[in-house]
């Protein structure tokens, strides 16, 4: 009996289906502290229990992003192990913070299937959920890849394309439970910009930029136990080069924006996503947001920001997306539009 | 009067003397998260507290090998300092858990001594102990190591070889108190598999490869808080390269074979180990194993595996070992025997 | 309006103005793993809680540097974005040990100016604390930098240059509460050399080397919330290197002694130091220590020992510093006088 997982197919995944992933993991001040070390990530709320407490919390969550990477890496083996292409991600919502000692496990049901005209891929989509140790869930996403067939003669099934909200609305978004911005700390947060000075279609350049290493990104996408043979292995490849994590990019364009969203404090909704160009190491990775929207919500002194976030490589030219064509300039690493949580 | 420590030489040991090994260490949960950044850990029961209490333990143990590298790790200064190789290991037995929180000391005694015929370098033969802070051993093995003698006037000493057994037998391996695989999630743990579907003399490769960077093998030997020069010092060799401890090697292949073995959760027995080549930074490391032997304990659920783990560089041509000669392939960089707990 | 912090120009600063820093960290037993897995950090009293128990502390506290660096790091955005030199350092003072759980913030008093003659820039001295969730000063010391104008035409400020301690005496030095040195077990520590075994004039070569890589010094600085560009975005200068934050080269150098200095425990006093020339991945760091004073305190066994801590390049030239104009000698990357405590 064949012992190792040779991951899944596209002809392998029913409609409905609901895997529940390997490994379960309980986090600690270690995930911290490395997070901390392996991006330039400061935002007060994740970083202090002191100003968690006096914005209502109990202490300093573990970082959004860091439990969204947890959350996503145990889904590898099951979904991506096989895929050629991460197509998207919609609906994600941050439903309770993630603290130190909390054990995450993920499960995914599958939410939609279309075999390619070519008949040697589909698109598999998955709804995705983490749940905690008292059977909360604590993050939840849709996320779609391009998964080969390992068999070209099996018919394909019928395809169903799921209904995904293009953005969730601000009344769609979870505000943890007693966040209260009432005395928020401006100067420790490090900027005095609350939601109001943020203007609808306002950009903003996060300035400072971060080259890459290969031991870094290995380290980083290792942590959320994400096996992905492209990212650790350099014989994968022709040109010796490892594929950096998709994830990794994120955490570090957010980290980034840091200069310029501060308050920016939590990211509770992920609309959707774009890894627009693969990253190698080596790249000098840069940032820039564009504000799409801003709401209130019911908590007090709590708002919404809807940020698209952006990251290039150096030498991109300033705020530059797409080309004419409508397709991503080759500068382009990610486009990220979520929602976070921001003093108003 | 000098302040540095120098090592010690060959006829520095004397057979009987017990050495208490500097520096005491207390872990963490940093600890965990490091090894689990450093190598693709993912074996269930030291990643997830809820998984070990279904398994019978209080909580999640930091993973048997970061326990065994904190107690090798101090015995360097006074052990291998001077060593210009690192010939063996026996009889190693991991006798309870360490949890986070656990303080960690290590002493060696002096069991075995025998001078080379070329009168330059002797074997040194010692049982190392690590104990935590209730004086509670919880690793004891067996490590020979060649010595070089600092004044090769110095008359040999009596040689004695100790006698240490090939293997531990099945029934020599301590069973951690409580251990219960009754209630096994193999979902959750990555695998299927349990204890009967492995046959001896099959061989699994592991599949996935790890390309080496100079900063993660650094990082997790300091770790360790191994002061071996040869790691760390670019200036050290002609070539300007860093020898890879070899302990690095070990956790990297064991945490490849989770990908086949995601259910020999924990390692009890060390019956003997060889670093057969040399690692260097940008080699691709793969994995494969060998089952050995398999047995059952007086554990409810919990079976024994014995395992060859073998670690070659990319290239090798499969479960090659050694050529006519009896001499390990050039490819090949660790071959070791353990004894690892499994699921009936 | 412009969200991105662009930092403070010499015109920017007051005499006797108080600045909050931004961001409040919370350290865990993360913070310490990642301290050791970066230097060779050894010395007991930071590793072990035992060690530090028996020395009449209530655990280990976290290393001394490691507290340096994030009072140091959340300085950066405020007081160093736009210096062309981190002058020197004075007065600092070691007040209370940092224990894992703590929360940092610091703040900076600014206590100095001079514009220079060229009119292009001017030395900022600040007094900087550390303070922890209890507003208890945990460290406090003075830094002076040399800082950009933005505008020229301002005129200069009136010249302030704040009378500075050479060095603190003995008497000035804070020891941690309850220290006691009476059972300090020589062996555990490691070396078996007391405060009497050092003669002042004497000096060690520390002997080991490491040579420093990208990711390691990123990490490290980022750890410390370390911002400043240099250190992180290779196309910052033109040879494409990252200028290495002076802080690691004094963790490296301070680990590195602990072969010759293993019972220097605790770090109390800063009395001065020059970062004499950058430092690059790639380089090999050795370290030497000279005794410049030694002194008993009153607590049960508590010596405290002043040291001359330098940090050289591969190939320096024994115990060389500088040249006989008086300039450092290029190999030389970093002279620090400081206190430590050590057994009597």
């Amino acid at each position: 009996m064949a012992k190792t997982n040779p991951g899944r197919f596209f002809e392998d995944y029913r409609i409905g289906e609901v895997i529940r992933h390997a490994v379960p993991r309980t986090v600690s001040g270690g995930e911290r502290a490395l997070y901390q070390a392996l991006y330039p990530a400061r935002h007060a709320l994740a970083s202090s229990d002191e100003f968690a407490r006096d914005c209502g919390l109990d202490r300093a969550p573990i970082d959004d992003l860091a439990a969204f990477h947890i959350v996503f890496g145990k889904t590898v083996p099951d979904i991506s192990l096989n895929a050629v292409a991460n197509l998207g991600y919609a609906e994600g919502r941050w439903l309770r913070p993630v603290w130190p000692g909390d054990t995450l496990t993920s499960t995914s049901q599958v939410i939609g299937l279309k075999q390619n005209s070519n008949g040697k891929t589909g698109v598999v989509w998955v709804r995705t959920k983490g749940v905690n140790q008292w059977d909360e869930t604590v993050l939840d996403f849709v996320r779609w890849v391009m998964v080969r067939k390992r068999d070209l003669g099996v018919p394909a099934p019928d395809t169903l394309v799921p209904e995904l909200k293009p953005a969730l609305a601000a009344g769609d978004l979870a505000i943890p439970e007693g966040l209260d911005f009432g005395r928020y700390d401006f100067t420790l947060a490090g900027e005095r910009h609350r939601l109001g000075d943020y203007e609808i279609g306002e950009k903003i350049d996060h300035v400072d930029g971060v080259t890459i290493s290969e031991a870094e990104h290995m380290m980083a996408t290792r942590l959320w136990q994400n096996t992905a043979k492209v990212h650790f292995d350099a014989t994968n490849r022709n040109d010796g080069k490892r594929l950096i994590y998709g994830g990794h990019v994120i955490s570090l364009a957010r980290a980034l924006s840091f200069n310029g969203l501060a308050n920016a404090q939590m990211i509770v909704g992920l609309n959707a996503g774009a890894h627009a160009n693969p990253c190698f190491a080596g790249d000098t990775v840069r940032a820039w947001s564009e504000v799409l929207d801003r709401a209130e919500t019911t908590h007090p002194g709590v708002g919404a920001i809807r940020l698209r976030l952006v990251a290039v490589k150096h030498g991109a030219a300033p705020f530059a997306l797409k080309d004419d064509g409508g397709k991503y300039l080759p500068e382009v690493l990610l486009d990220l539009d979520y929602w976070a949580l921001m003093p108003l």
